[in-house]
This record gives structure tokens, sequence and C-alpha cells, in this order.
């Protein structure tokens, strides 16, 4: 456990609680605080200032920049829809990942291996992320969305709540997403929130706004600045506002052709 | 004062000015500084690696995450049209509001009650911020200006200078608000200056553009991804690029029928 | 040296490297690091919990905020297509720039004189940003981009990798540029891989978007919330999804005129 484990640790750690366990080989900056409970797997390398909150598990040769805070416990406002009843389970993050600096990822949140969450992002509670992720400069993952493998989100994209974004999926910069067609009024609203349903391969560009619950289809591409406001077929190339079918996407382009 | 009041601090606080207070019952993470004439109400919450700069006023029960930034006086580049003679009041933030993790709010600025500035989040000097306001994740809120009471402005939505936003008004993620026609030319941009106005539970959709010193009527609805470019009648509901008139929001969804 | 200078840090200085160096009459926040072989020039103001890593040059009077990492070594995913074999030079920020609280700036990139990186800025590597620049509110500049003098470029804008800027550019906030038409599929894109041109003087409307590889024109002006699919002719204002030109802008709004 951590008092043995301790002595591995390179750097002047501030502040590690008695019950949190740091494997072996790793590596910390100044002033990081690990709190109670949480696991650090052997080789990992934790930046400066960071805080690693209760229960939070990283895997092995886990990469933290500077100034990142892992496991934070949503803390909803008075004035939210979403409600907290107890204390969520500790983040996981698996072997070979990365968390960017500034970045904040939320307890009950799940990442997979090899995945690299970028500086100053943000991904919130209950969410699972795969394999070979990118997670953006910057971007917004809202709580309990479901993204598979190989999928990248550029720069500051918003990827609302309850979204499944499916493997090999890219996201340009700038893209939002949304889930409530009433925008906060009405009981009705509670019944259709839905955010979008993006399918395998599937690319949306730079700045597009999709509306609440549509399905953009498997290898169809929405161009920059398009306002996709019904659904997408497999392979189809939409643009504009609204956005509307051009033409299909060449079979070369797809992911399984790469 | 503070001598006595630290001992009702928690954890490891790095550096408190001996001119700040402490209120009774606070928690402190570790490596918190706390300026010259801060004053922390009773049974608030400090995260870790916090600045609290001079003059800061806290509230009771102020929750403050990790990373946060309080207090900051401005400081215009050498290029901007902002020019600051003196050091401003300091911040003040009421009873039960919380300021997320890796927020930035600067001086000369009012807080309400039971306000969330979320995560990431930041708001320039000389703004007043009402109560039971979200300021969501990575907003910017910049300076001199007045936004009301239970107003929702979500992740990413950029709200300019010398705006107006009323109470219940809804700003949907992403939404880009300007006060300037001229874009940095000519000695007319100053006379003509001016940021949006948003009455009374109106409501934009996500990554919608308002044009300068435009009105947006109450309880009206600008649907995602418009571009306003003239007033907006109240409780009309406009679409596209540019954004034009399509059917009246119905009396159901007004914020004084929720 | 680092011995005899750091007589001169006010403050709470938690870690400085004792290759580093410190100029005279500097001030620094708490728990502030300083790694091997950075250089400090005279008069310069540090903030709390900065990570100033490893060469980073600082000239005289630099101001730098809160929470701020400067020189990171960037660290490519193992899905990007970006690859880095060894550690780049230190990030230089010349005399009299500043760098504002929770800003994020890489090795191996220049910034000029009296410019200013705002809060929560994030600037990658190899870029060479020009004196006079404003880089704004949470600005996202990516890799080997090149900016000259007098920009301003506002809160929330995405410069990608592979741009220029000239000088005297305006980019409002929310603008979103483009450099791959493929979004990361095919062999080919590597080929036509290119962010946009924006020639002197140019301006940049709010939530606009710039696909890959376009020119903007020498003064030209995009009306917010365009998005533009080809190359707009010099002193020509463009709108629309596309965008079209409309008319010529006047000569008393060029910058030279200013």
């Amino acid at each position: 456990m951590s008092g043995e484990n301790l002595k591995h640790a390179q750097g002047g750690v501030d502040s590690i609680d008695p019950t949190a366990s740091v494997g072996q080989a790793c590596e910390f900056g100044q002033n990081v605080v690990v709190q109670a409970g949480a696991k650090i797997g052997a080789g990992c390398t934790i930046g400066h200032n960071v805080v690693i909150r209760n229960g939070t598990i990283l895997g092995e040769g886990v990469v933290v920049g500077d100034n990142v805070v892992l496991g934070k416990q949503p803390r909803p406002s008075p004035t939210s829809t979403v409600k907290i009843r107890e204390a969520l389970p500790g983040l996981e993050v698996s072997d070979g990942s990365s968390i960017g600096a500034g970045a904040i990822v939320y307890a009950g949140t799940k990442i997979g291996r090899q995945t690299m969450i970028a500086d100053q992002a943000f991904v919130r509670e209950k969410c699972v992320i795969g394999d070979y992720v990118i997670v953006g400069r910057g971007v917004t993952v809202e709580n309990e969305t479901i993204i598979g493998d190989y999928v990248k989100i550029q720069t500051g994209a918003y990827v609302t709540a309850y979204m499944t974004v499916e493997d090999h999926v890219f996201l340009a910069p700038g893209v939002y997403t949304t889930n409530d067609n009433f925008m906060g009024r009405t009981p009705e609203r509670f019944k259709f929130r839905k955010g979008a349903t993006i399918r395998h391969g599937a690319r949306v560009g730079a700045n597009a706004t999709l509306l609440p619950g549509i399905e953009i289809g498997r290898e169809a591409f929405v161009a920059a600045g398009s306002v996709v406001t019904r659904d997408v077929p497999p392979a189809t190339l939409v643009m504009g506002v609204p956005a509307h079918p051009v033409r299909p996407v060449p079979e070369r382009e797809w992911a399984e052709n790469q």
C-alpha cells in the first residue's frame, strides 16, 4: 500500500491520503493532492497541482497534465434538472491513456485504453468512453453519454447529455449538439429529451449544429456550418441550413476502407 | 478576525493574509491563497489550489471548486479599447452560490444567491448577475453585463460586454453575441457599440448568432443555428440565416406558465 | 544566476530548478514551479500555481496569471497525425507581453512584444505570434500557425494548424477555421491539408466558419454567421451560407486608415 509505494514517487508530493495507493515507478509533480481510496497504477506520470479525488482509479502508464482535476463529484445547481442522491463511484482511466493540462473529469465515468482527453477538456459523470479516442482541447462531454472506440472529437465541440457516438466517428471543431427542443420549458420536455445518435464512421463538419434526437447515419458526412434538423441517411453527404442531402459519400472515404 | 477563525478551517491552508477573515466552519483544500482584505463567510467550502484575490467577499455557504481564481483585477492589453484607471472593488458572491473548478471571476462583479458559475467559466469585471442563475461550463460573460434571476446560460455560450439579459432567459450551448458592427474600425464604432438586449423569458437556440444591438422580445424563441440580424418581436419563433419569423410561441411554453 | 537572483523574488516560490535564472525585481506568487533551464527576465510578475517548464524564456516585464502552464511539450495521442521526435526548444515570450490565468502555451512557440494571451487561452507548439496581438479568452491556436502584428483574435475563436494570419486581422468571437476537407479519411488528405490564409486587415465576423485552404483577401469582411466555401476577394464584404459577395468594404474601414 501507499506507505511503501510512496517511496517510488519522484518530486514534492504534497498530500496523499493514507488510504490511497500508488504503483511502482510513478512520477509526481509539485502540490499534488491524492484523496482517500484513490489507486494510481504503476508507471503513471502526474503533473503539478493535480487533484485526484476520492476513489479515482488510474491504470498503468497514465499521464496526467498540470492543474488537472480527476474524479470530481457532480453538484448540480439548485435549478438543474439533474438530481444526484449519493456519491458516485470513482472515475476509472485505463492503461496508457492521458489527461491534458487543465482538464476536468468527473466521478462515475469510465475511460478506455490509449485514449486522450486533451488540455482544458471537460467530461461529466456517468459517461463511458472507449479505447483510442481523442477528446480534443476544450471539448465538453456531458453526463451519461456513450462514446465508442477510435472516435475523434475535435477542439471546442459540445457533446450533450444522453448521446450515443459510435466507433470511428469524427466530430470537427465546434460541433454543437442539443437534447431539448423545448429549451427548459413544459413537462413534456422530459419525455422527448434525447441527444443525437451518431452512427459508425459518420463525420460532422466544423461548427455544425445537430438538433435533438436526430440520427446521423453510418458513414454519413455533414458539411461544415450545417444545421441538421432531421435524420441523415447512411453514407449521405448533407449541407446547408437546414441541411439537405447532396450526394453519396464515396466508399473510399468510409472508415472501414482506411 | 482571521487569527481566531482560521482555527475553523480544515486542511492545509497555505497562505491567508492577516487582514483577511474566514467565518466559522469553513473547509479549505490544499494550497489555497487568500489575499488582503478578503472576507469568507461561515460554512464555505474552498477547493484545492484556489486563489482568492484582494477584497473578495464570499457570503455564507459558498462552494468554490479546485483551481478557481476569484477577484482578478482586469489588466487590458495595450491595444484594448477598455481602459482601467484604478483597482476595482472586490468581487462579491452571495450566500449559497457556487463557483466551479477552473473558473475565473473578476473583481468589481456581484453575483447573487444560489447561483452557479460552472466549471471553467469566465466572468469579467463590473457585471451584475442575479439569483438562481446558471452560468454554464466554459461560458464567457464579458464586462459590464447585467444578468437577471433564473437565467440559464449553457455550455460555451458567449455573452458580450454591455448586454442586458432579463429574468428567466435561456441561452443554449454555443450562442454567440456581438456588440460591434465595425469589428474594431472607425471612430463611429464607439457610438454604436451595444450588445443584444434579451427580454424576460426569451430562449435562444444552440449555436445561434446575435448581431449587435438587437432586441430579442419577451418569450421569443430563436431556433438553433439562426443568425439574428434584426429585432425579434415578443413571443415569436424565428429561424434561419438571416432569421425570419415562423410562428408564435405557445403560451404553455412561456416562463410564467411553468 | 538563480542563487543570487532568487533573492529578488517576492513571496513563496515553491520550486525553482538550480539551472533556471530569474531576473531582478520579479514578483512570484505561491506554489510556482520553474523547471530546468528556464530564464525569467527582469521585472516579471508570476501568479500563483504557475508551472514554467524546461527551457522557457520570458523577456522583461512579462506578466503571467494564476494557474498558467508555459512551455508544455506536445504529446500527441496514439491516433494523432502529428508526430514528435524530440523535445522542442523552449517557449519564448518577449518583453511586455502577458499570459492570462489558466492559459496553456506550448514549447517551440515564439510570442512577440506587448502581446496578450488572455485567460484560459491555448497555443500549441511551433507557432509564431507577432507584436501587439490579442489572443482572446479561451481561444485555440493550433500548431505551426503564423500570426502577424496587431492581430485581434476574440473569445473562443479556433485558429487551426498551418494557418497564416497577416497583420491587423480581426477574428470575432467564435470564428471556426478548418484544414482538412476529408475529416481524417483517405491518404490524399495530407496532400490537401491546409488552413485558411487571412490577408492584411481582413475581418471575420462572429461564429463564421472558414473551409480549408481558402483565402480571405486583404481588407475583406466576412459577416457574422457566414460559411465561407471559396476565396473572398480583397475589400469585399461577403455573407450567408454559403457566403456570397454583397458590396465593397469602404476605404474608411481599412486598417491603414485608422
